[in-house]
């Protein structure tokens, strides 16, 4: 089976086909048994101490590990009774999950709850858990961004367990975004293309990456984003792998690209710099990322939370070839 | 390199760079080489007679290829200046290419051309004009759906050449979606599985499907719409290709799967009927679809202009396996 990275392995049963029955959702509301996972302006409800990252995307320090915060179901009963943004999430240990949107809530959290950022958080709890997270994280955040109907602008109704926007007037259904963006790594004879951005301090580098537009397909988009950000002209392109990428709702798809051309000229809106690294150099800001090293005077790359990271991994320890 | 499906192979070059530059824009439509395509109600001008295709998704009759009708600029200055939606649509052949809505327009439209419905007129037409077309018509598409902010209510401005609109209250930058969905063939030995959509009449058959949602990655997606509509649980999963697909503005994603079960419990509300096909019987099948025949005595699957037509070409022929 294939690899699976930080927000991947959702071990949840979405069971999209019952969303709609109302009576089978409101039996899971009174159900004892179901688990509710709150979110306050995003930040999920946690249990266990986290001491602050040595670098932003850095996992929390695990010495006393922090778990997501699930509660029974009792406990957020008048929260939900107000009408709080509820997402059913799925099926799984035999019960129901879902997420809710406690920004305001009165409901006094656990004197344990912490609120830790999803991207601090999700590499230091478990991978399923993380995964959920995605999944309610980009939800509650579309829901929070897409109250009016976009054809017409009236409010619009939750429906479908809180996957559908209904328009009471137009009667236009919104569904949540998924945004697919390409993310490459082009190949040159042992060399590969990475980027530094313009908006980001530092000496770190990634992959290049760019939304997929309407109109082209994965591999067209591989080769324009190199292009237009590097100069650089690709031809061959291979899929390795995907990763949810919950800030807002993106869906990184992961590629090798064969680069036909050498010579970088850089789009100075997206980046500061692009560069060829060798194979070894790459191996090498692999090895620094994972073991959590930042020295500013070193090149460097994402930590395992990105995809990039494993792109990168991948390649320069001969896994895969474009 | 890849192949290249129907609405792929778009040969612009989109210069999303210089979409914000308003001065660069202002002079590419000043300049009188600039080409329009004009549509109305999301359906091109076009030339060429086109006779009634023998089933709703094959091409139109080729006796008369049509031909996109694209305009010189000053054809449409009028109309432009009357604030219609225009969208940069890229470089090519040395020249600037806009789309712009004629909906409701006052210029009259060459004796010569004829509207004719994108799903019926992509095939017929050059690669390349088909996946502007496929541009063309997503771009245009949402712009139609979506007038207003779904952050506020108010109505937004258009930005950056087509490609933004721009709440000018609470200053909610919208991008045009692109809709990530799975298609694929779960194979179990030497057959493959199909479905019959319940929504769909006569004996059409075709790859299950269904978008990706947030929070999972490609594969899980397969693996969670191959369990949902047909009951199969599936293993390794193997990308194919993509495809565009302007229906309003999907992103075909193809896939091989390996069918860990074999027996169907079919989702009422998707498929009417799911089924595993022998290899010779999927042979088959694409050779009746490529062929145009529609025999409703026979099970048949969708023309080339689908990706499914392709995923079950390849597969059935030995060019892929899982």
């Amino acid at each position: 089976m294939e690899d699976i990275y930080c927000f991947g392995g959702n071990p949840l049963d979405r069971a999209s086909e019952r969303r709609d029955n109302r009576e089978w959702i409101a039996s899971l509301l009174a159900d004892p048994e179901t688990r509710i996972l709150a979110l306050r302006d995003l930040k999920p409800f946690s249990r266990g101490k986290a001491t602050p990252a040595r670098r932003a995307d850095a996992p929390v320090q695990r010495a006393d590990a922090p778990v997501l915060d699930w509660q029974p179901v009792a406990q957020w009963r008048d929260h939900i009774d107000t009408g709080a943004q509820l997402i059913f999430l799925g099926l799984g240990d035999g019960r129901a999950h879902f997420a809710i949107d406690a920004t305001g809530a009165k409901v006094a959290p656990d004197v344990d709850t912490e609120l830790i950022d999803v991207r601090g958080l999700a590499p230091a709890i478990a991978t399923g858990e993380a995964a959920i997270l995605a999944e309610a994280r980009s939800l509650l955040d579309w829901h929070a961004r897409h109250r009016f109907c976009a054809q017409c602008g009236s409010p619009t109704n939750v429906a479908s367990a809180g996957w559908v926007r209904r328009c009471p007037d137009c009667k236009a259904s919104h569904f949540p975004r998924t945004d697919p963006v390409v993310i490459m790594l082009a190949i040159h004879g042992d060399r590969g293309l990475l980027g530094r951005n313009r908006r980001r301090a530092g000496a770190r580098f990634s992959c290049l990456a760019g939304f997929v537009e309407p109109g082209e397909t994965l591999e067209e988009a591989v080769r324009r984003e190199v292009r237009e950000e590097s100069g650089v002209r690709c031809g061959r392109v291979r899929y390795l792998a995907a990763q949810p990428w919950p800030f807002p709702s993106s869906l990184m798809i992961g590629f090798l690209a064969e680069a036909l051309t050498e010579e970088i000229t850089v789009d100075p809106e997206e980046l500061a710099e692009a560069r060829w690294f060798s194979r070894d150099e790459i191996r090498e800001m692999v090895a620094r990322a994972a073991a959590g090293s930042d020295d500013p005077a070193l090149p460097s790359l994402p930590a395992p939370i990105a995809i990039a990271h494993h792109i990168c991994r991948r390649w320069s320890s001969g896994l895969d070839s474009v």
